[in-house]
């Protein structure tokens, strides 16, 4: 165990003796460390507790490990043990000390700090002196049910924060108050991106016009990345027969996150839970031959996961996703340069967003202890490790070889992205798959005249636009870059007077295919530009006679107190330009 | 009864008549007129009819006709006709003669022309002479249960076309034979444009490439327009409790048309019949104010019908549609220059497919007589009604009345075009809803602060991708403008050495956003020009030495035998020019 870790498994047993004193009756039940600090799980009967006690309990805390106090060890004899907690009344410990005992512990060690002795296994930092001040925080209050079974009683949970130092603990809340502001949830609620309806129901989000543009900007791009390298765009349904599935053993993988289709005229369908299987189906509709290939198709459809309904929240996960996906049929000799240019798609792709150069790439082969959990043969494995080795030397990736996270069908290298606050990413994707066409019988009629079956690449580059979007919401913290932003460029009129001339100019800005807004409401100019801000609009003009009377614009960039004066014709050529750059 | 029609039914006992001539042991069924034509039901018992047979039994019709043979009336009793249809076991006619005394007849008239007689209410052509030579052909053969119900035999059913002159006949014939090679279904696989697959399974459509190209330029230019009058794209789930249709009343609307979606984590769902109800839903996830007003939401989403999977085929019936649908949502006073705005976008679709013009429009109103039809209120309907005629009048719409053709919230226009067939379109529509806003409780703050309900109108421009599909490879025989066409430009190489030239020119078309395919296979030139023609390619570009050496191109285009010359700058001028102008 890491000291750290001690240290928060420590200040658990601290509170608890902090509790012991102000809440005598209190009965403990378990208390470990976690991410980033600790918690226990108390029963305190009647007692309900609140923010302010949670100061008391920091402060009593704060009071006892200024004493320097001692952590000290006792072993007992789990029968004496269950026997005391019987006297003492220590319900929830007399529970874990029995099953202890029926598993066929006859020992148990106890720790004291304080007056509180705790049935624990250690280990203890060895004095309370070694909390640094002001390096803990008691954070927040929850229900949590004994022993997470919801038959049984709720308990009342303290979270507490806990780092070396106050200075580590004060950087970890800004960064926790950076995250809330950053909320997807709280941000395209405010930004007006998307939303819910309890008629439609949850998992199920909708769209607002603003978040459509930010999703059709992001296809857009993809699209046009990918056609270069050869996709082509299909689409397929959204439903199937079983059949398809079974197939492919989606049927059988997928099983109770699986949404069936039924009528009342006696239709039996499922919603499709990935697009591989439709996509080889149009693949299957023509006779193919070795100079077709490759045939790289794309997509932009939903595909759908039955979650638990008590799991789906936000746009991270939902009951439907819209997934980019695409897939590449070829010939074996044409894999390796296929690999590399999927590569070379996804580094096009998140470089436009200012991410590539902060990753790294997992070459995640089979787990070869368990051959049994894959589809495929060894052989095809072999030579797909290989040259997904081969890639990741020829290109430089330098890919860590993460052994058991192959996917069911094949190996794959998988990208690791970190946003603005250090948050791991993991979505872009590139796979072989030898087994998928055998299991469809694609083929095609190779130079000899003989029929072979194609590999198939499978990619993932944003994976999908709901995640996606969530995720560059958080990462922006709702600040697009302006080829993004919904609104990009937002005009004010200072007065009645300028109105007409705003329509105008807004006009004029979307004839050279800008996004603009115009806040040409009755409240005051300062009240229409804190609310520009709030929106986060990359470009704002404010419209007076100064303006009317003149070819020069006054813009305040975002993030800027000040404005700044351009011509029209060179704001819009700085615009334009910005745009087709995808500038950050 | 008119004219056309006693003759074709009278056909029908001639056919009859000769039939039993040539096979005294068929029993007939039933031989009515119909659209086009007639045909009999007859059952041969063990004998099997062919091709030849029909050529045979047209001989002996028109040797019947030339005989110039009366067409002769007789009452009978029932009871008598009975008895003796037992006699000559006519099994069939004595099924329909009980039937009719069943009924209550006592009397049944009968028809005889040459040696045939048959029951029959008639009215028939005097004499057999009326009957023009060569205005009739037996068409086709196909088996009909005997009474439309499959536990019953299978008789032989003779189609036959009859129009007034061979003339006529022989116009309907080319017409047909025109559909047939115009048949999106044949078209639409020739043209790689979509395809269907059994592990997928029927009424499930996939679109490939070349597909999808023509739905995307659809969809830019449907988007394109409707922009322009302010319309803003969303995009919504395409599940939704069964809540939202019971408050929008499609639930009882569709009832065994809905498909509905379950999981084994026990999910209840329905997917979307139509897109309105959930517009509603982003409508209200914000307070919205008059100054807002009208908001305009388009999108181009799935909607699902359980349509019987008898009676699904190619892209005209499916279990999914893909619409471009929007509404808005306005104030009263809005109303009507938003109808006028719709009526526009309409006429600019249209008139770019070449269709406005040759088009006729509904006023679609409520049948008065039967009122519980309907939702919402008298007053809002008969102003509705009002405002649709005004629209009607002032944009020279010239609008036809048609009684019990309005919604079931509200009156609407309907456009009906006719295709390069001559066959009628019904697509476009524009609807004024004042019941769905009031369902939902829908509301915005109006200038005197109170809350009042916005009207909604619902607009269709091109209805469903899938259908529409359909309908433009039918009008165009697949011949698709240049804006359309899937592949733009086909660059044909002459020989091996002309292979790299090729592939340059093609770049340097695709980089001013030109279609190309180039075909460099080793077939001969003659080969590769005939593919490229049944291919429909609108421009065609064959390279050899000549064009290799020169900026001059070789162009054969759509439909013209010869090449013209023409300098590849001017070339990508025009090609971009009509591209732009969307030409026809």
């Amino acid at each position: 165990m890491e000291n750290l870790e001690i240290k928060r498994h420590s200040l658990a047993h601290i509170m608890a003796a902090a509790i012991k004193e102000l809440w005598p009756e209190a009965q403990l039940a378990i208390g470990p460390a976690i991410e980033n600090g600790f918690y226990y799980d108390i029963d305190f009967f009647d007692v309900k507790i609140n923010e302010a006690d949670l100061r008391q309990i920091e402060k009593k805390m704060s009071h006892l490990i200024k004493q320097n106090l001692p952590f000290t060890k006792e072993e007992k004899d789990i029968t004496k043990a269950i026997a005391a907690a019987k006297t003492e009344g220590s319900i929830y410990k007399q529970e874990i000390l029995e099953d202890l005992q029926k598993e066929g512990e006859t020992k148990v060690s106890f720790y004291t700090v304080s007056t509180f002795t705790d049935l624990c296994r250690g280990p203890h930092i060895k004095s309370t002196i070694e909390i640094k001040p002001g390096s803990f925080k008691l954070q927040k209050l929850a229900g949590a049910y004994w022993r997470g079974d919801e038959k049984n009683k709720m308990l009342t949970r303290i979270y507490g924060l806990a780092f070396e130092t106050k200075e580590e603990l004060d950087n970890y809340l800004t960064l926790l108050t950076e995250a809330e502001k950053r909320d997807h949830r709280k941000l395209g609620k405010e930004l007006d991106l998307f939303c819910f309806s309890d008629l439609v129901g949850p998992g199920l989000p909708l769209f607002t016009p603003k978040g459509v543009i930010i999703i059709d900007e992001l296809k857009n791009h993809i699209e046009t990345v990918c056609r270069r390298y050869g996709f082509e765009k299909v689409m397929t349904p959204h439903l199937a027969k079983i059949d398809l599935y079974e197939i492919s053993g989606h049927a059988k993988k997928f099983s109770d996150e699986l949404f069936h289709v039924t009528s009342d005229k006696g239709h039996q369908m499922v919603m499709k839970p990935v697009q591989c299987p439709h996509q080889t189906q149009i693949y299957a509709s023509r006779v193919r031959s070795y100079r077709d290939l490759p045939i790289r198709y794309m997509e932009s459809e939903k595909q759908y996961r039955a979650e638990k309904s008590g799991e789906v929240g936000g746009l991270s996960r939902v009951y439907a996703i819209t997934v980019e996906d695409g897939h590449t049929f070829c010939r074996i000799d044409q894999v390796k340069e296929e690999l590399k240019d999927l590569v070379l798609i996804i580094k096009d792709f998140y470089r436009a967003l200012g991410l590539w150069g902060q990753h790294w790439v997992s070459l995640s082969v089979r787990d070869y202890a368990h051959p049994e959990k894959y589809i495929g043969e060894t052989a095809d494995w072999d030579l797909c490790e290989t040259m997904l080795q081969e890639v990741s030397d020829e290109m430089g990736l330098n890919a860590k070889r993460q052994e058991g996270e192959a996917a069911l069908y094949g190996p794959k290298l998988d990208f690791m992205f970190r946003d603005s606050l250090g948050k791991e990413i993991q979505i872009p994707t590139v796979q072989v798959d030898f087994a998928t066409p055998k299991r469809f019988n694609l083929t095609y009629t190779d130079k000899d005249g003989t029929e072979k079956n194609p590999v198939m690449v499978h990619r993932a580059i944003l994976g999908s636009y709901e995640r996606f979007l969530a995720l560059i919401i958080e990462h922006f913290a709702g600040a697009f870059p302006l080829w993004l932003s919904p609104v990009q460029v937002k005009i004010i009129s200072v007065s009645e007077a300028h109105k007409d001339y705003c329509q105008k100019l807004a006009g004029e800005l979307k004839a050279e295919k800008i996004r603009v807004e115009i806040d040409d409401s009755n409240e005051t100019v300062g009240n229409k530009i804190r609310k520009a801000i709030a929106e986060k609009s990359p470009h704002m003009l404010v419209i007076g006679d100064k303006e009317m009377n003149s070819e020069m614009l006054s813009v305040r960039d975002r993030g800027q107190q000040e404005s700044r004066e351009i011509s029209k014709q060179d704001f819009i050529a700085e615009l334009k330009k910005k745009i087709e750059d995808k500038s950050l």
